[in-house]
């Protein structure tokens, strides 16, 4: 049932809608009361059409000529991203990645809060980062269950990240943001999402050698 | 011209032909010798069709009952992402993001050499990350024109991020990896891949919330 309706959204879509947001915030910023998705698509150089049925997903409606009110756009996106609803998580790794992830700006706006960190490494356990209290992984089954934790970020090293994923299900994790380069062996329920950086990069690599054979 | 010939190749598909090259790296260490397209989808979760359509962009031609020949399919895939003609780089934003990526392992494998990072603040330049040299932002476009660097990666927090890729522009970078959370005013001739985070962490929020909400 839940996979059913899930497939209704497709990913390029929930893809895309944060990069909407992050232009409706800053023309907020701005002052603007209305935009058109003419307006969005041009500042991200998409096809308007495109920016007009993502935004129909969220639900709202907007009117003829002026488009949608900013702040009503706003909520409506972020509504549907379940943004609105902060959903505490726990992190694992408390390396330089781990450490980059706690101090990128504004996750709660983003509908998570990090609310510890974990390591394997006995010397880094009882410690912070970021104001962040570091605990022993050994610790983590335990206090997800106890603290209703939903959400698990993985930022190990590829050979330890499926000792981790198998502590945080243990521990009633929902879903899994994985930073490790490997493909993570989870029961079907577990919502995984893969920040790929090799495969963000093949992309670039790609179209500069394409372009660069192409100048030749 | 070269436009239209990037376009012929989807980028779901580049994202994907990088998850194949995990797989199959591994499957080569097990000593593995062929491998089919199903037993890639399947490794996945993915289906074997694309997989098969995908590999099939490489030019490669795989055998009717056995498919591929482990190191010809890792071959063919490297070549064609051009991860076979490593790229310098340059990475600007020296802090734990930066530092980050400067730890990710096997940059190389994908590509990409990270041969020098940059940094607004004095303090850090003349210092190294992990053995790479750290100089001052000023100094990055007279160094990337001097060396031909093509791939700059920026590690910066928003509020700079398109003042340092105005600087790389101005140092002949043709294509840029942005990790800041904006969206880049640039040529359009110049290539960028943005990794958005946030984009990611929709996908993770948005079916979590669903999940929840089916389960009430």
């Amino acid at each position: 049932m839940a996979a059913k309706e899930i497939k209704h959204v497709p990913e390029p879509v929930l893809r895309r809608l944060p990069r909407y947001l992050q232009i409706l915030t800053r023309l907020k910023e701005e002052g603007l009361k209305e935009v058109s998705s003419t307006r969005i698509a041009n500042e991200l150089h998409l096809d308007s059409t495109q920016v007009r049925k993502d935004i129909e997903f969220t639900g709202i409606i907007g009117k003829p000529k002026t488009g949608f009110l900013v702040p009503q756009l706003i909520h409506a996106i972020e509504s549907f991203l379940n943004w609105d609803n902060v959903t505490d998580a726990f992190l694992v790794g408390a390396g330089s990645l781990g450490t980059a992830i706690l101090g990128y700006p504004g996750f709660n706006n983003y509908g998570i809060n990090i609310i510890a960190a974990f390591d394997s490494n006995p010397e880094k356990a009882g410690g912070t980062i970021r104001n962040i209290p570091i605990f022993h992984i050994d610790k983590l089954p335990d206090l997800s269950n106890r603290m209703h934790v939903h959400i698990g970020i993985i930022t190990v090293p590829a050979a330890s990240a499926n000792e981790v994923a198998a502590k945080m299900i243990d521990g009633g994790i929902k879903a899994i943001w994985n930073f490790a380069p490997v493909q993570l062996r989870v029961p079907k329920e577990i919502i995984v999402e893969n920040v790929l950086l090799h495969a963000s990069l093949s992309v670039l690599t790609r179209k500069l050698g394409q372009q660069i054979k192409d100048q030749k």
